[in-house]
């Protein structure tokens, strides 16, 4: 059965949006490729720093409510429709809550052929590759390195800084079922 | 039963986005807000301008391809399965295809409590804010002033000539179902 | 003497970008549009928020140290040769200082043709289209729309709530000296 | 003499940008970042692909008309002044005219201490990186990365596919004159 959806899972500044985009660019069929910067970007202002949404603190810290997770679960089980009506999906996630993270997509995507992904990139490196892209936010890349990995079963892992982003694309677009 | 989701039509720069803002920040609950330009960002960016795909003319002109339809059928499965997971769901949308926009959409929604609304805004006026937004490519805020409302059936109509983004959507919360 | 610089004033969400890009694309000539925005993005991101750089409290307050002030008078010393050296430039500005704002500009661009125009919006339509643009922080629209215009001398006054960004670009170019 | 200007040169998708910012946070003062990008985005949005402005062609070609040429001269005119005024200046360019568009900028920065890098990386990896940051136009990378350094002179050169952006960016800082 041939692969449906994509889970590319690493911390921030790891390297999993350029990944994407260059599996959109190699992929024979067109993917969708959306995120959790997506569905941030859908939430509202409001829900960024408040009680109950997403919280940025200052150290890079990230804070996950009981608003934004339900709202999560809400999106999850679409990106799972979009898949099951057709749709080749890339998801780019960050698991801030590692394997339960990764149980969530599992439960939403199951029946669905899915290829697990990790997105490895230092602490150092990525922390650096913040520093280039001018975040006003520091620390998140560092302080999500390691741990969005623990307990999470991949069937490929892919370290950006050891090889560019295309790739890493080409290495995951060779092992996708057919 | 509460409205569960709300689907603003209107044409290119007739001021939709800043509608499904305004009614983020003033509705009681979250609210996530998609649309047509969430569906192209999630493209291979090959999707644009490519056979196929959605192609816009330099004279702003817009055409669709069988591939983006299906891509985006799978697409406004995932926002229906959204909502029915939950999520309050407000859908920023332009219908090229007029009556029969709104029917793929209607079947995609079937069972769920919907607010249509129409957003209007004269030709001259969009345009001229098309020119204020600088974009890139000029002529689709003219040519999709008119069409996109043809045949279509609302709940209810704003014109953002005649008000402000935020007055439009207090009149929008203000009819919502609870 | 033809109108080398034209200032536009206004508080935050007042609509002077808009008008700005309006006034690019009916002015015949090819003019150069910078502004307050530019000069933030220029700057290191740890400028912003820090000590001596710009900072933006929750409540929409700015406050500017003297690190900001010293790159900031650079800036304007280069927006002024850029109009000496030939370029018709249109500045997009926000007078947190009031009338010292102003005569900092005027100093730096004495000898050139300057039109100087103020950008009014009331402060509640102001904040209305803060919220509708999305902004990450609330309420510079409203605490800016007043007081930067006090003290300040104009050739003439646009206000955004009555008239469309293109109207008030048109009314403008009207004005300018050839 | 203290470095007042570093100028870093090369391709799209070299990685310029991201040496900019990373510079603009290891370096103790200030820095100020500005680049062709910044110009072209104060230019009229008609500017871009007209003639006489700068144009992108398909293939990735780019051409520039004599009133672009115009307006960048005296876009150079301002940044050397805004260095002349005071702000430590990192500009971020491309010498599409190779050695001759260095000569502008020396004329222009006449009697600054000026630290001109090169930013190098090999065709083939510029062109991946272009894929992974889904530009709208590709081909740039690929037939910018060689000839933009023809008959330039550098105080220094870095290879961005041998070292991330931050390592670049301390190997320049360790340049500076102080």
């Amino acid at each position: 059965m041939a692969t449906q959806v994509i889970v590319l899972n690493g911390g921030s500044s790891s390297g999993k949006s350029g990944i994407s985009r260059c599996l959109q660019g190699v992929l024979p069929e067109p993917w969708l490729a959306v995120g959790v910067d997506t569905l941030i970007e859908a939430m509202p202002a409001s829900m960024r720093e408040s009680d109950g949404g997403i919280g940025f603190a200052a150290d890079g810290g990230v804070s996950v409510g009981t608003r934004f997770r339900a709202l999560e679960a809400a999106w999850i089980a679409g990106v799972a429709a979009m898949a099951r009506a057709g749709a080749q999906v890339i998801v780019d996630e960050v698991f801030l809550g590692r394997a339960e993270s990764q149980r969530r997509w599992e439960q939403a995507l199951a029946g669905l052929e899915v290829l697990w992904v990790g997105v490895r990139c230092p602490a150092e490196v990525a922390a650096g590759r913040e520093l280039a892209r001018g975040d006003r936010i520091r620390g998140m890349a560092e302080s999500q390195a390691e741990p969005v990995h623990q307990g999470v079963r991949y069937d490929l892992e892919v370290d950006t800084s050891r090889a560019e982003s295309l790739d890493c694309a080409l290495k995951i677009a060779a092992q996708l079922a057919r």
